[in-house]
């Protein structure tokens, strides 16, 4: 039987439980340090800033599955199984041997797989009595995200929008409001941290870094209310596996097995959760598998950072993460990947980096959107730049098959849509976007202030 | 078996036939008649405008099946099929006996069901040799989907976009130029009738009417040229069959039937399309079903118009069409529903209304939007205004089923999402959103000037 286009699997064949690399990791990831003590973080030490059941999923890495409480379940149903696509179309116009598969996260309001964590996160907060959860957004999935999620479950929740995209893109801060979020401009005057950055960099368009300060700070000082993140954290990635399980249950299904598997990577949670149960099976010994994270020229920490302790936040309030990093005092010239402008890299990505179990490489912007392009123009969707990076790479290994005559079988992850980015791809249409590329003593200069352990 | 949330056909499963409802019509809709001469369109006369296979399915009204070709099949497995989702989040929300289904047709980059006709009309332009096609769009659904279309099949494709849309939704544009196409915005000075209302309207933001008189004269001033349109005719009622199609298909497969089937009404492609087969079984005496067209208050041409011929088109170029009108000269207030707009309604519907068959009913637009926004947050999907139109009237037939104490199926048809309607969304949010309603004496003043035939 011919591969069909979409394969979609059936509430039936849905996971019913996330997977948790961390228990096939011989040599597990750093544990996160709290920023007073330099100690690993404890339960107690995290309570105050996030929910309970999220922290013992943070802070397990023994436990292989967890289950997927029955309203997650419920409500994954939405919006998954998410498809997994042949690319016919994209093969034939490359004429590639190659067979390109990818994983589909776009087919959700939140417009990513940023929805995949947003409801398990706001389902703890509401199991756990909470009355609301505040958190920060750039490029404003994850924001979309826990909007609707905390929509669905009764929550209030709070989001601090990097002024920048606050400004430039109001379009989805009324997709927020819609969903009867509050949004604020990051830095605000609202909490210490942001008079304080308000006071220092006057007129400064703000960073994540200082977002996440922001939220921390509010969650922390409101009764009730916990913080959550949309990637980075071991939680995160746990919950992004049912990407990965679905993809594997689905190549089952097919009795196809990928050969290379790519994905952007910002904080590493569509990666993580993508290559998850794929890694498990080369961590096991039991079957290998290439995979590539893609990350922008613009911000490059797997490619040019270091593998260091450092802050998550600019305001230093957060733990501490041993990840591969180019500096929280870093801050990335304006990408339009607003995804994936984070400083660090999820602590799981960074040990199997380091580990060297995966690849990495960054690439500018201008090629990432003239792949936008082709891929739209063939396929019919039109990808987020931030997803727009793995299908760059994944062209360029179906053309090495090309070249090489092998039909390898690849599979990348399209995270989302670019319907909110279409001033960037106005750029990219009038010839006027730019590259960028951080000089090395700039990198190096950054790298100087890692805090000191 | 519980009926599961999302039902999507398999790749076998799918029609690969269009089916033509006039050819169960024992009493057809009236025939277009020329404007010069007043009598009905021949074959002959309409070559000029459109493609030669689209004329003889338009013209048509004895086939009841028309084969889909292969490469339009395989065009389809891009974004179809759709899914039909039960709505059990909403049933609960609404505390109903009733099951509410829908059909929803946004997950595809024009963000609508308008692709359904797109890549057909496409299709049957290169297969005649064409170099390229013109058309107008409003809302900018149908000049994303036919840019999506030809792109794909390599047309030129030149779009007249709504002078007011082209200002207020700059990204639409840029996701029709992603995918190559040109877009001008109406009334322009690069035709003779464009250049002729502007004269008499100076700093008019156009129409509608408008932008399809300088579409047709782009077509047949350029050799290799032909005109395509979104909405209103039979071929494109035929061509969004699959839509009701794919429904019957999928309810089959799930051992129910709709007893309320509700669609919104602008030119009546979507409608049409999705009761096409249920409406079938109804005309053949095979099974009843209440059909509801929603329009606009701002613009309804069903429930406050005259069922009389009148132009399509403000140049009053094209073809005279019987239907339901409010007049051709008749400039709807500015309503966010940009795909509603029309002045008339396809000649499929208009007949099948007039022999009462399905009612009609217009709704105003803050309510459209506040059950957008109660869909939004249950449901997880942010609606496109027009699509929220069905939305609107399939709560309040669900809450009578509800002070009723009856469990009805009812079907509605979700057209699109509404990422390019949040500038309407935040006059929601923010509430300043208005509704207009003509006057009884403007939709008589504009029906006066109706051509006499």
């Amino acid at each position: 039987m011919k591969v069909p286009y979409k394969t979609y699997l059936t509430e039936q064949e849905t996971p019913v439980k996330w997977y948790n690399i961390r228990a096939d990791m011989r040599k597990k990831p750093f544990p996160l340090l709290m920023p007073g003590t330099g100690k690993p973080c404890t339960e107690k030490d995290l309570e105050p800033v996030f929910c309970k059941e999220l922290i013992r999923q943070e802070l397990d890495e023994d436990t292989p599955y967890f289950d997927i409480p029955p309203a997650i379940v419920d409500f994954y149903k939405m919006f998954r199984p998410s498809p997994l696509i042949r690319g016919y179309f994209l093969e034939k116009a490359l004429g590639t041997p190659a067979k390109i598969y990818y994983k589909f996260e776009g087919n959700n309001t939140s417009g990513s797989h940023k929805l995949n964590s947003a409801v398990a996160q706001a389902y703890y907060a509401k199991a756990q009595g909470l009355k609301g959860v505040t958190t920060e957004t750039g490029a404003g999935q994850w924001g979309t995200a826990l909007s609707m999620a905390s929509s669905f479950f009764g929550l209030d929740c709070r989001v601090f929008m990097v002024k920048c995209s606050y400004e430039q893109k109001p379009f989805r801060r009324e997709v927020m409001r819609t969903y009867g979020a509050s949004v604020t401009p990051s830095p605000s005057m609202t909490t210490a941290v942001g008079r304080l950055i308000n006071a220092e960099h006057p007129g400064t368009s703000g960073s994540l870094g200082c977002a996440i300060s922001e939220a921390v700070e509010a969650a922390t000082s409101m009764p009730g209310y916990r913080y959550v993140l949309g990637s980075v954290l071991n939680q995160v990635l746990l919950h992004q596996s049912i990407i990965g399980l679905e993809a594997h249950t689905a190549f089952e299904k097919l009795g196809e097995k990928p050969d290379i598997i790519i994905g952007c990577a910002g904080g590493g949670s569509n990666l993580g959760g993508l290559i998850a149960p794929f890694m498990g099976e080369k961590l096991r010994g039991e079957r290998d598998c290439r995979f590539i994270a893609v990350e922008p020229a613009s911000c490059p920490s797997l490619t040019r950072g270091a593998y260091a302790y450092d802050y998550c936040d600019t305001g230093r309030i957060c733990p501490l993460a041993k990840m591969y990093t180019i500096g929280a005092d870093y801050i990335p010239s304006s990408s339009h990947s607003g995804g994936l402008r984070f400083h660090g890299m999820s602590t799981v990505i960074s040990e199997l980096y380091d580990q060297g179990l995966m690849e990495a490489v960054s690439v500018k912007q201008t090629d990432v959107f003239a792949a936008a392009q082709r891929f739209a123009r063939v396929e019919g969707i039109l990808p987020a730049p931030e997803s727009s990076h793995a299908i760059l790479v994944a062209i360029e290994e179906a053309l090495k098959c090309k070249e090489e005559g092998r039909e390898k079988t690849i599979l990348f992850g399209l995270t989302g849509t670019g319907y909110f980015d279409m001033k960037a791809y106005q750029a990219f249409n009038d010839g006027t976007m730019e590259d960028f590329i951080p000089a090395d003593e700039d990198i190096a200069r950054s790298l100087e202030k890692l805090p000191k352990l």
